[in-house]
């Protein structure tokens, strides 16, 4: 998390935290960590406390840290569940309407949405930073979250460039690795690699719950595994998956006739060959973008490409590392 | 891994492993250093020659390793995948038709049937410890491997006890905690809780790599570990469920419904509700079986009613943690 300007001649940007659960907790603690200033506020009073008792400046309420980032020309980073951003929005509306602006929600299609609505012209770029555990709020949370996760930045058309750099430059503090996407196209990915995996290990927890004490007593590590996530927060896991239906119905109906396919193979010639295969093969390829060498390529800011050329290195599985006021630098895995 | 005898007044019996991957090799180190005497036989030149570079006896042929057992009164242990077992009952039964006979395979009704034709009135419990690691061979295993893991003993109407304290006693030999149950429960239980894990982790990661270079690149801990069994061994995986076809078979039914149920839930009216709730409750029954307070309870070896009573702990969720030539101490979850 090396000290980090676009160029500015003053102190780092600030940044202002709205909601402090373990996501929103960690990027105070990550960002203030690489030097910002910082500071909060939630709905939450025992978040409240617990930051405030770690040295953590909270504001008394959300219009006190809006007016306070609008004064300091602060990021202000919306941190909370999906279904509380549209009175966020309001409320930045009035009191920080000019502020720079990102969030955390991980659906991005509903949140660029409620932003075009509410503040058109608005500096901003969502944010989705792909960590978490399966406990949540303020003390599940520390600086170290975002260690080398990846963490989505939007690019849309008519989105403002520096407003991405104040996104991504957050996130690159908080010691991510950047992917530029679209909402939708991020949305999409979401739901098959984030909010389908929460949905299965729902529905895996029950049918095995369904066999009963023998069941639960033989379990290991392949159920323990697959039925993580299940052991999360109800609200938030719907505030997740619920919120981004249209692309997880898609997610599930694959899955459905996967699934499908998989018993009518198992039942007519009894083999899960090709079900066992594919699952195989995806999870290597998984496996190896750990260990592949990645070409470096440096994108130059300000151009009239600068947007799209951000947006192939995301389609392309490519991140950015480092950025400064002139370009960024970005790791792709080779083509092909 | 205390040792044990059953009262005997001779050495602690000795093992004979037939099969040295993950399995079959903690077995016999497991078994070894609980101070018993071991030897096994394994068709994989490479297990055999990395098993005896670590000391261990390994026999030049399954005959060879099963003469001896007949020689020494041993317990055979077999410990290939499914697909193996019936060509080495048949060796069994021309070279230590007598021995004493227990295996570790996943599946218990295919095995238990084979026994029953080819070896009808052998000295036989199945077994199956609930342990296991995405990687596979000799390499992969460890002593260790069985520590506090549930190892299921099977029990029908026919087993004799002294077979069943045979299989039972390597279990706690090895770490494990025993399980009492039926080869039909056992398989029923599995179905769900771990061969419909490794069909759901299979289908997971294929849909997921389906979204591309963006989705993996995003991809993290949900979708790690929901798919984090896939990455084994193809064949092993396969060995397993496809051997389980009619439970499994019913556990992929159950959760056709369940998913189908959360799709049209999704579609219709939004909400994720009954199926996250659902499971976030079943993953609770599983935490909470770690904590719970458990009674002992002692049952006497020898009497008529000895068979049912093991199985009654199993169907309970209980396990056998001790067991000597009188009785065997078993721990309960509280009723209801």
């Amino acid at each position: 998390m090396a000290k980090r300007d676009l160029g500015q001649d003053g102190p780092m940007r600030a940044v202002c935290v709205i909601g402090l659960g373990l996501i929103g907790g960690s990027v105070l603690r990550a960002a203030t960590s690489a030097g910002r200033a910082g500071w909060a506020a939630t709905t939450s009073e025992g978040d409240a406390a617990a930051a405030r008792a770690e040295g953590y400046s909270v504001e008394a309420t959300v219009e006190d840290a809006l007016r306070r980032a609008a004064a300091a020309d602060a990021l202000v980073v919306i941190a909370t569940p999906l279904p509380a951003v549209r009175e966020i929005l309001r409320k930045v509306a009035w009191h920080a309407p000019e502020a720079w602006l990102t969030d955390v929600v991980s659906v991005k299609e509903p949140v660029s949405s409620e932003v075009g609505q509410l503040l058109p012209g608005a500096r901003y770029a969502g944010g989705h930073p792909m960590a978490g555990t399966s406990s949540s709020g303020w003390s599940a949370g520390g600086p170290d979250l975002f260690s080398d996760a990846a963490w989505a930045v939007t690019v849309e058309d008519d989105t403002r460039e520096d407003a991405w750099c104040e996104a991504a430059a957050l996130a690159l503090d908080c010691g991510a690795r950047v992917v530029p996407t679209s909402a939708a196209e991020h949305d999409t990915a979401v739901a098959r690699i984030s909010h389908l995996p929460h949905v299965l290990a729902a529905v895996l927890a029950a049918v095995g719950s369904d066999g009963g004490p023998l069941a639960m007593s033989l379990a290991a590590g392949s159920f323990r595994d697959g039925t993580r996530v299940s052991a999360g927060s109800p609200e938030l896991i719907r505030a997740m998956t619920e919120g981004n239906r249209v692309a997880l119905l898609d997610a599930v109906d694959d899955t459905l006739g996967r699934l499908g396919a998989a018993r009518g193979s198992l039942a007519s010639t009894g083999s899960l060959k090709s079900t066992v295969d594919a699952g195989n093969q995806a999870r290597r390829i998984l496996d190896a973008l750990g260990d592949i060498e990645r070409e470096r390529t440096t994108i130059p800011l300000g151009t009239r490409n600068t947007l799209r050329r951000l947006r192939e290195i995301g389609d392309r599985g490519g991140r950015i590392r480092t950025l400064d006021a002139n370009s960024a630098v970005a790791e792709v895995p080779p083509m092909g």
